[in-house]
């Protein structure tokens, strides 16, 4: 280990590369969100997009959970739709309902239409918010942890390609689906376009301070494994494939969490796509989990949201060490096995972070 | 083999019982239901609660797909919340959406407050349904894949306590889920009630002429499998203890099969549960799913919906085959991995079922 290297020296980065670390590190999906009072006081006075395209702003609610828990990592506040935005789909959050793209991709001519542009020209906002977060974490005072290091991420081509061809989310994906049964050739110049689109931003992401990130293929759990396998597959690999050449600014390589929900019966396929970390959501077994990846393969989860939200404190301080014990000393990020729950209150969320800290202590420091 | 005996004769039965068959047995989850033009016109004239209380009418809607399709079981036309009901929820079908209960179970007085009637004074519709059905089924010239049998089921506990606590359906079982884990004994309470009311009832079709069963526990999937361990799986277990005690008139075992969505996460603790035959839905690889459960245990499934509905018959047909070849000459019930999607064209499902018995049939009689 570099020692001397600032990145190095993160919990949550050594874990990542299934290094020792003094305890379990965790960081939570949607931890910059509506359960925070601060975070739902801005979102109400500017709405949501105006947040995640003011810099300033996104870096603020990025850094909000960092204020009040030692967490071990930040997640930029940023929507995995964006880049949709970026190739000329519009895009409409309508209170109460999810995102809305009004003129969603059917035909040939849709996709055709689609630019791939730079993300320093189309998704700059973002990036001006993952420099304002890097250099603010660079202020922090050093943390027992390591300095916290900033993930960045984007959404999987499945999940993207959902929302561009069902024009907003959906229970069945039936469109999405009958596209790639149908028209393989037309699924793949979408998927094409969409590859490239978060391969440079991802990159970019990168360039302007992220020392980690994280794929969401939040939907390709709905397709069976052999569809995801012909119709996924490919394109993740090819987008793991570049972030493993990814260097940071310091020159540390940039550790990829993959995730895809339900996860259960992807799993293999999955890992075999790439990512040094798969993510898990908790509707299995982590033990399970790493019995079937291997020992090579680092993986994050996997409690179930609804618990942090929900479950009396004794049952979640049970679980939790249930999750520490499957998962073992090393190669482990807790986190929940989805974004946290709205409702969850937020010292629930300071319990949390607490208990893995301490419960995932196993002896000293074993540097 | 006992070739003498009628039920013993049956394609679909045999193939539960992982006994040798000339061609693979194909029924469809919700095959007696809205892609058929005549279901529909009935449900037009009636509406639901009409067609499954009337047991002509129930008898009837059975029937409509073994008229038109040569597949190996009839499914009894009932509503898996129909015992919430005779145990004292009033239930309401809104047009559009699911099933309203109007005052959902929440606190313990509206647990001791649910009945246990037996099925044959609350449930009678159902079971004279049955009745019929059986009979018209006997009626019936001797097909290729002897006997038609029926299969008759029940939602599996969690299901049911999850519409029981929410009121409704729910994507996330937040109430069910937070009374499990913050009421233990509550839980306890409702799961015992309804078990005793699911075994009563599952008993009295085998009465009534079913000769298979299923359990439908179609939202455990939601819960982490530590939870399904805890809070439902000695429930399941007692009901498919009670359906390995049942003998139909004839004097024939019936055999469960047990279905839980997503399965991956939690396929071996399904199976431990019990059920002669597990179910999956499409979301995981049926011949992984054969692997992890040993060779002594039945398979059904597991097509996604959606391909039948959608897909060129070309891609297809290699689907199908797949799974028939995934899954081998044994212990294997070829069904769709949920409910026949309403869009689906009839032509679609008559293709189907005649591809399954074409594509299942490897080399001669093995009998």
């Amino acid at each position: 280990m570099t020692q001397g290297s600032v990145a190095s020296g993160s919990r949550f980065l050594r874990a990542c590369r299934g290094e020792a670390v003094e305890t379990t590190p965790v960081w939570l999906m949607r931890q910059a969100g509506r359960y925070l009072p601060e975070y739902r006081e801005l979102h109400e006075k500017y709405g949501f997009l105006t947040l995640v395209k003011t810099p300033e702003l996104a870096a603020e609610v990025t850094l909000q959970p960092l204020r009040r828990f030692p967490l071990d990592a930040a997640v930029l506040f940023a929507d995995i739709l964006l880049p949709l935005e970026a190739m000329g789909l519009a895009l409409r959050y309508e209170p109460g309902s999810g995102p809305i793209i009004e003129e969603p991709v059917r035909e040939r001519r849709d996709v055709e239409r689609l630019r791939t542009p730079p993300a320093r020209e189309a998704l700059g906002y973002v990036l001006e918010a993952a420099r304002a977060v890097r250099a603010e974490l660079a202020a922090r005072p050093a943390a027992e942890g390591g300095p916290v290091p900033l993930i960045g991420f984007a959404g999987g081509p499945f999940t993207l390609a959902s929302y561009a061809v069902e024009g907003g989310g959906s229970r069945d994906h039936r469109r999405t689906k009958a596209l790639l049964w149908r028209a393989p050739d037309l699924w793949a110049l979408l998927m094409e376009r969409l590859t490239a689109v978060t391969v440079d931003y991802l990159a970019a992401q990168v360039e302007a301070g992220a020392q980690a990130l994280q794929l969401f293929d939040s939907w390709a759990g709905a397709l069976a494994p052999e569809d995801y396998r012909r119709s996924v597959l490919p394109w993740t690999r090819r987008i793991a494939e570049a972030v493993a050449g990814l260097r940071t600014p310091e020159g540390e390589p940039v550790p990829l969490i993959h995730f895809a929900m339900p996860s259960a019966g992807l799993l293999e396929l999955v890992a075999e796509a790439g990512g040094d970390v798969i993510g898990l959501d908790w509707r299995l077994d982590l033990g399970w989990a790493r019995g079937r990846l291997g020992p090579g393969r680092a993986v994050q989860g996997n409690l179930d949201p609804l618990l942090l939200a929900e479950a009396p404190r004794s049952l979640l301080e049970a679980r939790v060490a249930a999750i520490l014990e499957a998962a073992g000393p090393r190669g482990h990020v807790f986190n929940l096995g989805h974004g946290v729950d709205p409702a969850t209150p937020p010292e629930h969320v300071a319990w949390l972070v607490e208990a893995v800290h301490r419960l995932g202590r196993r002896g000293g420091p074993e540097e």
